[in-house]
């Protein structure tokens, strides 16, 4: 027989030009069937994440479609390294004002897939769906680690180190940048200054290179989203401990030093303003030079910032051994 | 030491005092951590979905929180259910407008929970944003299947019989009446029927209980969510075959005859409304009393409504044997 043959929605076709083309592993079933169909690895534990970016709230407007789609998946996939954890492949939930167009999506699709390949992560399956309101990008990574040796935000012990991968703050200040172009310490960088800023908050960089080093060395671990202050914090109340750290210890970038050099009280901006995405772990004083040789192997620098105390609450001392008073500790939607 | 201690965020507080309550699953890590750890059943592959439901699309402004917290969940069950999976847990992503209130999402969390119950699905990590759009809800659902013992859209064969779970055509005929309280043939219902259809709109019942016995019979398994016709046309597609359907055997409600018969034009939102989340089947015809006394067992009606043919293509046929015209086979929002 030859009866009516299915006219393609406008989502098939979206879905077929889009987004079928980034489906090649086999557990996506080619997007031909309503699920994934995953077999995990052996002696492995899944971890999984789900954290969706809203168009004005985790993005502008007007930042790049493609741009727009790696922060998606990275701040997802920073969230696995942080846990030790290989990512196995996400699902996308995507909704769309009527406004978007092919061009969007296209660019869209272009870096989804740029970061699919480069980190390992292929689209598994998704969802389209028209919406009222702005660009909504609803990320499910799921990720696996070898059974029992996931790293937890709750074992950090009194006495150990607590480090950080690259250097906090720029991605708070890049967004800062955006906002108040005319911010006099700010808008005295130099152009290069103010790219790398831009850049940080455009473009986080999951730190999976070290996910073995972590698992090796860390006893405590979380992904710096939220500001540093703040993410410590959450690490220490996990943990049952406290938490100091030296405020000039915290590595920062040329162009960050050099914001801080025009206005000081940018440093509470360093430190919880969030985005960064660079990980927060504890170690063990007597191995942390091994793990800053692992991860310095991997092609990340580790920085000592303070120590873990019994008791609880944070504390950031500036060079004179004062407290630093924050207003608040991190960045909330809410 | 007792340092700063964090200022609970507006977000903390809300995870706290609706959503940690329900994520008492040990996979959940008590939503403490920033991921969820999953260990999967011996021998079994897992099945991953997601799709999200979006304020004004999907649901109604007034709709019920519980009822749209319930929904969100139950769209995507009903895709479990149709490959033969059983849930495992879910993440959820949800985008909240800032007017709404504690009482929104207490009634919201309610109905999570009661569904997260219901059906043996608990929640097991998730992402809570601001959105100056509507709410929004990404869920992820993770199942798992006995390893190769997926049912495919793909597996339909020629000469096989066409199956439906339960009844067709409800919750379209719930959504029409709701957009459309004057339509002649829908305001002439009675108050039961009246509530019958709008309440199978509001509150999909996915068909989780056949799960079992799909995975012994069905060749091919596709769930009706964008209406009979157009999974129809998937199904056969993704099999290579094609299928012919008689009107008369799809089964109606009591509340569905009545409306046919005061407009017999209404056959088209019955065939192809969609969010029936029924399951459409396909089974080889010697086996079709076994399946049919297999799913009665478990409590739920199969009807045989036509069968897969060689080729392409499907035809709907009325009584007197004539291919009924479909202006379209499901419904899009692209």
């Amino acid at each position: 027989m030859s009866g009516t043959k299915p006219a393609k929605s406008g989502e098939d076709r979206l879905i077929e030009r889009y987004f079928r083309p980034l489906a090649r592993d086999p557990a996506a079933l080619g997007l031909a069937d309503d699920v994934a169909l995953y077999s995990p690895p052996a002696g492995c534990e899944l971890v999984l994440k789900t954290d969706a970016i809203v168009g004005g709230v985790h993005f502008l407007a007007d930042d790049p479609a493609d741009a727009v789609a790696r922060k998606a998946l990275r701040v997802n996939l920073s969230d696995l390294a942080a846990k030790g954890a290989t990512p196995a492949g996400f699902l996308l939930a995507l909704a769309l004002p009527a406004e978007i167009g092919e061009e969007w999506l296209a660019d869209f699709a272009r870096g989804l897939g740029a970061d699919a390949d480069a980190y390992g992560c292929p689209l598994l399956g998704g969802d389209t769906d028209r919406t009222p309101g702005p660009v909504t990008v609803s990320i499910a990574m799921i990720g696996h680690v070898p059974r029992g040796k996931m790293v937890r935000r709750s074992g950090a012990k009194a006495g150990d180190t607590v480090v950080v991968t690259g250097t906090i703050g720029d991605a708070a200040l890049g967004l800062k940048l955006r906002r108040e172009p005319e911010h006099p310490a700010l808008a005295r960088l130099d152009r290069a200054a103010k790219m790398h800023l831009a850049d940080r908050y455009l473009l986080p960089r999951p730190r999976l290179v070290v996910t073995d080093v972590l698992r090796e060395f860390a006893s405590a671990s979380i992904d710096i989203s939220d500001g540093l202050a703040g993410d410590l914090a959450k690490l220490a109340a996990a943990s049952g401990v406290g938490a100091r750290i030296e405020a000039k210890a915290v590595p920062l970038s040329p162009a960050a030093w050099a914001a801080l050099a025009g206005d000081a009280a940018l440093v509470e901006t360093v430190l919880t303003g969030g985005d960064d995405y660079e990980i927060l772990a504890t170690v063990s004083p007597d191995r942390l030079a091994s793990f800053q040789a692992a991860a310095a192997r991997a092609g990340v620098e580790l920085t000592a910032i303070g120590r873990i105390e019994a008791g609880e609450g944070i504390e950031v001392r500036d060079e004179h051994g004062r407290a630093i008073a924050l207003a608040r500790l991190s960045y909330s939607h809410f």
